[in-house]
């Protein structure tokens, strides 16, 4: 198959979905890639592009005859074009802008001068709207006299004479019903406009809380700019919750297919705090040297009270910060949800205080010892709980992102409280 | 407000969304939250029910007048009805099939027959479907002699003579087009059809991959059976991606509004797992006794060993089990995203090798005990990068899931390794 022959590969891609394409592409390593992308020469289509990571779309870009290039973007609609350039630097940028028609070249400067990651970075303009006063007949008439309908409409969008949006059609409604029915009167009940400079995320939660399917985009006047798809909104909703997982994973924005270097870039910071963290740690361990030295059983168990801390807070960390993200979690329930978590901690804290008890009789033979990781443990899973709520609460009103930062707060938390509360007491009791 | 006006109530609601009503009622308490829907009356919105919550939604059905909540459910489309009823206990699931029409019960419990979290229990039945041979102008005038159709369609599916899709074509593209073109001419190039046993989660992928708006539904025979659009696809991707987060953070099925004692139960099991691991670390430090008592500053820099691996084993495995996901993970590529990891380890570990070296210099003034700490941090980041790859592809070749086990397993071999390393050696070392 890589023996050059272009015209079998063509035909061997052809049937497969860009999506796929683009997949592929990212699995095979560089060398191969490189190769693969220049056989396929003309055929090339520009959805694979938009499909494809970051860091391999601008290699590939890179190694696309600039022609190539040029006939695979012309294809797309306003803001998968926007997708694709706006991370690119500026001499690939300038490549595939001159090789858009001037109307859509200006569409897609236009999209550009919006903020990164708001709704008019997403928004496409093709779109299809209507005046007020027009009847079904009229819109059909419109539509069949226009060659350029974007590719997929599903609303006619209803508006004023100044350009404002007020109520869509759905496309179903406009065929059910006879031609001279007032398109005011097929209207839908509900109709929900978006700013041009609302946050992504934002545009995302909308669409998954209201069911939109489409919804028109104006600007600081009212007016319709432009439509955004529940399509895109899907993929910003897929978006935003992978990078939420690999923030509480402690990962920066990061893929598979980096390279050794970005990774490191992206994972190092993380460890370098979570190293900050543990140091702290230690200096509460190194307060309680010399009871430790009495007693090494107390380095063994040492562990057993941070682990489950640890784990505990993570838990009601992990929740929490779900339902700042979902707006689930409010200044109104905030205090129920507080006296929840004391709740769920002092119950799993008594559970593993009786386990722990028991394993520490077992094993050491000593009640003063066993006594005092009980103890340990309700302390250090109440105090788990309640920072799990907190942190992220706390973070959220100073604007910090709170999937990025409660997990290491929380775990500094529960590992001082846990090793002071176990060692502490151990002091107190044992000596 | 409170004061049992019904009427204002209404009056007060009557604007708002049905989802954000459904976020109210989550987050008043439970008694405010009945008087609420109880004064609601018969303005109750079904689709209400279909936004809460299961638990609380549980708690409403039981609340509302059974007229109520018949009025309530008669006027969702069957998806809705199902979503809403297969979580019930059965005289509750009863109440809601007997307010149906008999041909909605019917399609209801039709779906119900399908295994839960398949297409088929997400699938509508509503759809709109076409003979291949028909043009735009019949398809047209059907829809406008039917007035039962869906309340949102976008497509018009084609069919052979046995019920088989064949393809589907936009309303953009019947709507633009004269009513003499046939179908057949301007029938969307994609088109993927999905079996009605498929699980959920893969149906919710195959949306997001091929930016499908709407796909029909077919059996064992091919024959169309129903239709699954792009906003049901949505909010199984969010429940997916939702649940991932979760497990990674050993919580189960859960959410905010859970009383104590399921929450208890989502998160015990978890820390109980955790214990035996924790045990299981502690077992080798207990090996390391003597090595401890004769210096306690290994118990003091202990944690930061077993936190540092546990936390770069967190990175890597949750970078593979997302790509395992997203099917970006196969075994095409296994063997260079475990080598990079492998890379990735060695640099991180060589890094804080270096800077918990110099720590150990300054903190203890044994150039030993900072060798030893070095050592053990380039061996337990390896071993943490190495681990969270192939821990997560060996739980899912045993079909397990990998987000929901790897953590546990991650960590023991990380604590395990971590402690083995650092106290291993330095009982070489210094004794």
């Amino acid at each position: 198959l890589r023996e050059g022959d272009s015209e079998a590969l063509a035909k061997l891609l052809d049937p497969i979905h860009p999506a796929d394409i683009a997949d592929l592409l990212e699995q095979v390593d560089e060398d191969t890639r490189i190769r693969l992308v220049q056989l396929y020469g003309m055929e090339f289509d520009g959805e694979i592009l938009s499909e494809l990571n970051e860091g391999i779309r601008e290699s590939i870009i890179a190694a696309l005859h600039p022609e190539v290039l040029a006939d695979a973007v012309r294809d797309l609609e306003s803001d998968d074009v926007v997708d694709l350039i706006e991370d690119l630097d500026d001499p690939q940028r300038d490549i595939i802008l001159d090789a858009l028609a001037a109307t859509d070249r200006a569409a897609v400067e236009q999209s550009l001068a919006y903020p990164e990651e708001s709704a008019g970075r997403l928004m496409q303009r093709e779109l299809v709207a209507a005046p007020e006063h027009w009847d079904v007949g009229h819109v059909i008439d419109h539509m069949r006299a226009h060659d350029d309908l974007p590719d997929q409409f599903y609303h006619v969008i209803l508006v004023d004479p100044r350009m404002r949006p007020t109520g869509y059609v759905t496309l179903g409604k406009i065929m059910a019903s006879p031609r001279t029915a007032k398109l005011t009167e097929i209207m839908e009940d509900s109709f929900r406009t978006i700013p041009v400079h609302q946050d992504e995320a934002e545009v995302a939660y909308a669409f998954n809380q209201y069911h939109l399917i489409s919804a028109p985009v104006v600007d600081e006047d009212d007016r319709l700019v432009g439509v955004i798809t529940i399509d895109d909104a899907m993929i910003i909703l897929d978006e935003e919750l992978e990078e939420d997982i690999l923030r509480l994973a402690g990962v920066g924005e990061t893929s598979l297919t980096d390279r050794v270097r970005d990774t490191v870039r992206a994972r190092l910071p993380w460890l370098g705090v979570n190293l900050v963290t543990a140091i702290i740690a230690s200096l509460v361990i190194a307060i309680f040297e010399d009871v430790i030295a009495s007693f090494v059983a107390l380095a063994v168990l040492m562990p057993i009270v941070a682990s489950m801390g640890g784990n505990a807070g993570t838990q009601s960390l992990t929740v929490a910060v779900r339902a700042i993200a979902t707006k689930d979690l409010t200044s109104s329930n905030l205090w129920r949800v507080i006296r929840r978590e004391a709740a769920v901690g002092l119950i799993n804290g008594a559970v593993f205080a009786l386990v722990m008890g028991l394993v520490g009789v077992v094993w050491f033979g000593t009640w003063m010892l066993a006594g005092v990781i009980a103890a340990a443990m309700v302390i250090n899973l109440l105090v788990a709980g309640l920072s799990g709520v907190l942190v992220p609460v706390l973070l959220e009103r100073l604007k910090v992102d709170p999937a990025l930062a409660s997990g290491t707060f929380v775990t500094t938390v529960t590992d001082v409280v846990g090793f002071f509360a176990f060692l502490g007491l151990a002091g107190i009791v044992l000596l």
